[in-house]
């Protein structure tokens, strides 16, 4: 196969795992010489330090959303920032809009489905009761309650692709699937849709919720004690969306009432969440460090190569952030 | 919609459940009289005791395996049981064998299903180690180190109807999945099927190996040392079939030398398992007390009702044992 003649393109990493990254773009334009057709891309810059970054030289950028924001006014020739994360509020909110912003997408579901899932079943199947059976003294032969997914609803606000990416897990263990988006539009495969207006009347059809929503001014503090009154005695919430959606008083409080029965949290309005937050304590909270969908840094190669071939074609990048929308 | 005539159906209850499977025998067929061509069926007795049964008087009868064994060589008039267990060897093995003998079949694979990957999404999001993590004073906001399913193979040792529907789920996860039966034929949606005498090398292609294995002879201690050696350092054994397919010395030998990373284990030889076992104490061992598909008696007057309009029939009754083949 001929290759066709495209530029060199250079590039600037910015990144915590700067190092990591460009290790896996060598490794995949070396695997993938033969087959794409895409450019010869050649690394200026990787450093995980802002105030090192050349920024008149920048006019292509894998960057870490928080680093890239303290530089980025100062990027005076950037065209092209492929982002590190899924979620981009440090840059949608900067300022800067005259670039192409590329969030990192379309590797998150298959882990995320994972996360949920794990979480879910370990209360499904009561796994710490069974656990405390074996650990008594003499362990104990005994069966424990448990409440099967099969029959149960799972309710997730924001289907994008990350939320789809649950749906064919929760089918397979023949459960329903309704939704919340903005618009309340029909998606294929959801039974049934709710505006984000609807909240309250999806939340009481659900049995369970997984908040998947992205960073927008619109979402802070929406799931609060009127959301979750709204739950079952037995609904588990997940928060893998953003922390800032959670009014975090309203759902401790929501659970000392029992208006459900347990939260597995990853993400928080701060974070590293502090020692002192009484979510780290509550019997009924699970606290995981914003690790349910971690970004790889071959996956951010990976994507990243994928759009500098259209970038060096002059075709549409993928995961284009609209700066109007502000996600 | 007419009814057809059919003469009423007296039936016997023998099992540790009578009154509630007599309890959803009756809610089942208010709910569905007018919707089933059925028999009126109609309790004679219900009883957890053996010798309260009146032998003579039983044509067909529900009962729990072990419970029907100690009586059923003097029902003489005995046409038709329905089994409230998958396994049926007390009754296979029990001589008489002038009778129709039906399992309870189909509604164990959507509870398995979740119990599998419960005990599977555990390990591979590392639910103990952020558990650990939050405990730990003060708590520590940190990664650990976790596996996805997504691209592991599972293998199902026993493709029946419990083993089939592991499947939809396994794929859901982005997981292929390999199998062994007797003999080996192709499966629908299985990758590779292995005859039985192929085992290891099955277990060298699996990440994870599920057994589900029915009790027959041929299966005593096939999961031995030499087994568990094919398989790997991060690979975990589920063992929901029965508990004489595992040889526990091998077992226990297999985990210490690091040939796999944990057993989760339903079934034994010997159950209640002995509070002396030393699965109990083992820290990669997981002991749940024969509860991965407990029959409910839902699932029982569900199952039998299905059978007793086929019975009234004349058609054939589905799940029926060979007391040849035993099983």
């Amino acid at each position: 196969m001929t290759r066709p003649f495209l530029p060199a393109l250079p590039i600037t990493i910015l990144s915590q795992n700067a190092d990591a990254i460009r290790t896996e773009l060598h490794t995949a334009m070396k695997k993938n010489s033969c087959l794409k057709a895409g450019p010869e891309v050649v690394i200026r810059q990787a450093t995980d330090t802002p105030s090192k970054i050349n920024c008149d030289a920048v006019e292509v950028m894998i960057a870490d959303p928080d680093l890239a924001a303290q530089i980025i006014p100062d990027c005076t020739n950037l065209t092209w920032c492929q982002s590190t994360w899924a979620g981009n509020a440090p840059l949608l909110n900067g300022g800067k809009t005259d670039y192409t912003l590329t969030a990192l997408r379309g590797v998150f579901g298959p882990l995320m489905r994972e996360y949920v899932f794990a979480y879910l079943l370990q209360h499904a199947r009561n796994l710490d009761g069974f656990a405390e059976q074996q650990a008594a003294t003499p362990p104990r032969w005994e069966s424990a309650t448990r409440m099967p997914l099969r029959g149960q609803t799972l309710g997730i606000i924001g289907v994008g692709d990350i939320g789809k990416a649950l749906m064919p897990v929760a089918q397979s263990f023949g459960m329903t699937v309704i939704g919340v988006s903005r618009s309340g539009n029909a998606v294929k495969g959801v039974e049934r849709m709710y505006a984000t207006a609807e909240l309250h009347q999806f939340a009481q059809q659900a049995d369970h919720v997984v908040n998947l929503m992205p960073d927008t001014p619109g979402t802070y503090g929406r799931l609060n004690e009127d959301f979750f009154a709204c739950l079952k005695p037995h609904s588990i919430f997940i928060n893998a969306g953003r922390g800032n959606a959670v009014d975090d008083e309203g759902l401790l409080s929501s659970l000392d009432k029992h208006h459900l029965a347990h939260a597995v949290l990853d993400v928080f309005t701060q974070e590293p969440l502090p020692s002192s937050h009484p979510f780290w304590r509550h019997p009924k909270v699970t606290v995981t460090a914003h690790t349910a969908a971690e970004s790889r840094p071959a996956d951010v190669a990976s994507v990243f190569l994928d759009n500098a071939t259209r970038f060096a074609h002059g075709d549409t990048l993928l995961y284009q952030c609209d700066f109007a929308k502000g996600y």
